[in-house]
């Protein structure tokens, strides 16, 4: 069975990609690397984590996942290596697979003991190239987890998706992300909005002053630029409009601030 | 024999691309992806037929290339498997393989029964990942095509490419791709226009009020910034200006409207 | 053991990059294929070169690196084949390779004899398909280097990096390279001021009229948005500003001219 490692990381176009590439080649030159993307926005954890929690269980178990968002790196913040579902994951501790740990029962994380040799000189600026890389390449080889350092429990959770009640059938998300179609993907799922307020229905949306209520199933049941929401390929519910770009209509990013109200309830 | 799957998209930079990887990883762990690119304009089917029939040929027999640029994904429209030239093309039945079927003789086209279970439920709007992901995988595995569903004859072809003759020796063509150095892709191929005029000649473009009638071998012959033509890597006629940006010099993009005129024939 | 041969061009999307890894492929479908960047700027022969130096020792020796940035392709400029520190590099002989002539020893570099059948018909624009990809194929497969021309000596060597004592302890330099972060990286290495200038300090730059003095190990350690300076995992000083873009508070890019005064010197 051939190992796969996947890399994701705000590496951009660079020479990152390509001496962390070399950094895994050289330890395990069998693995087979797979590109995820390398354009997560610099620093943008939450962007990276929900990517992620996105196409992680679509490989097969045993798969190592490299994720290398990291701002802190050279400070004191911890590398782990997290173990759940079958799959591992490796990266700094900054809050990066919290929507793995939400999903997936954890099975192990360990604390990157930086002061091992990991075939490379460490420098404070480039743990992708120093440590993950070679860690995962290590691992792809056999070398088992418990081997580069202590168990830990208390890894950082961050609450990432997190939607707030704000009103009676009222919530407050997040655009999460919005694709190169312009999509609008938003921190709502309809399960997350059934649990927190005890109930289902039909949802509208309310972002930058504009009313999303027309529902379809796919993209091209509506009308050339018709401004419409459906339940997305992630699972969130995501804002459209079919043949043109919704981000721009709308004039929303990322970050922005939407709302979910929910009304014609249905029996849970 | 390792089996390759290329993949060429419109998907861009999010989870997309990982999540289809993943699936295909996932049936045939194997297997060798090679990207082609996932910046395929939007919705544009003619970019992604062109670069295809650009590439395909350069690769060896039983490859397996995947084309996902679906804007009606989740509707009634097919998804085919097309037998062409000992290759393998998958994707969507919107004329994407046009380009494929007027260079080779297609051996058989099948109609993907999208009722049949891939591996994974399917979404109505990420079929890269649910259904065609899934099936080059499955066909990397050997399995028959004939066993995805029925042969059918009326898959879509367009005239993707078609140039018309507006005069005695003019012709009416496009600008099909602006490449990343600004050189500007015509429609026009010497085959094609000698095909249509009936007769061999030196021919000189007019696009967007410019003349454009001196030809060079290759790029560093002109002097710098001289607006040129040439016969491309891809067969086609392409307007360049050495060592600058051809596109916005003449103020032109993908779409544009280009004429050209034949002179000083000589004998067919 | 596996053969890789890594990929550094500047094609960016288009089909380009699809057709020279089937050239690859269809002569040597076993190997693994590295995608470094495609995105290197137009011509950019320095920026090529700088990326090469700082990923290519990472690799397992016997790697191949196919760089091809090549504005002169079709006219007489040679195509090469360089044999050094163990690895083997292949692309123009345009001063793309001088950072690792100025690194290793070279071994060997032999010039492509361009009229050889390297299992395709050449055209005059696209040689990275047509003879540089089949090239590292056939390398891949085994075939001695000497098979594909005569030994040359008089390969083309740049002083990509010079740096200019322009006054006592004042140096003159440039800006190499910016990264999707905004960080800057300079031609300045410690090494390299230590050399010129006969004497080791600590290091102020100056750069679009403003001074930058303040030196940290690593980004985290700065204020949010402070400028400060930094030894880059590539080994040169680096100006960067944290969680902010240092290359657009300074309003500088790729190529500007930047200076190094030393002070506070130190015992060599």
């Amino acid at each position: 069975m051939r190992q796969i490692i996947t890399l994701t990381t705000d590496f951009g176009e660079s020479y990152y990609v390509g001496a962390m590439k070399g950094a895994i080649l050289n330890i395990c030159p069998q693995v087979c690397i797979v590109d995820i993307t390398h354009q997560i926005t610099p620093h943008n954890i939450l962007e990276a984590s929900f990517f992620l929690r996105c196409f992680y269980s679509y490989y097969p178990s045993q798969t190592i996942h490299l994720v290398v968002v990291d701002p802190e790196v050279g400070s004191e913040r911890r590398g782990i290596i997290v173990s759940a579902g079958r799959q591992t994951f490796i990266g700094p501790d900054n809050g990066v697979f919290s929507l793995v740990y939400s999903q997936k029962e954890v099975d192990k994380v360990i604390c990157i003991d930086a002061k091992q040799n990991f075939g490379l000189p460490v420098t404070p600026t480039f743990h992708g190239r120093d440590i993950f890389g070679p860690v995962a390449a290590w691992l792809a080889k056999g070398r088992p987890m418990e081997s580069f350092g202590e168990k830990i429990e208390d890894y950082i959770v961050k609450p990432l998706l997190s939607i707030q009640k704000v009103g009676e059938n009222l919530l407050e998300g997040t655009v999460i992300h919005v694709d190169k179609f312009g999509n609008v993907i938003t921190s709502f799922s309809p399960e997350d909005v059934s649990n927190v307020l005890g109930q289902t229905g039909t949802p509208k949306f309310f972002i930058n002053g504009e009313e999303v209520s027309q529902q379809y199933q796919f993209y091209a049941e509506a009308k050339p630029g018709e401004v419409f929401f459906l339940i997305g390929s992630s699972g969130y519910y995501e804002i459209a409009a079919y043949g043109e770009n919704a981000s721009a209509i709308l004039g929303v990013d990322c970050g922005e601030k939407i709302a979910l109200e929910l009304s014609e309830f249905q029996d849970n």
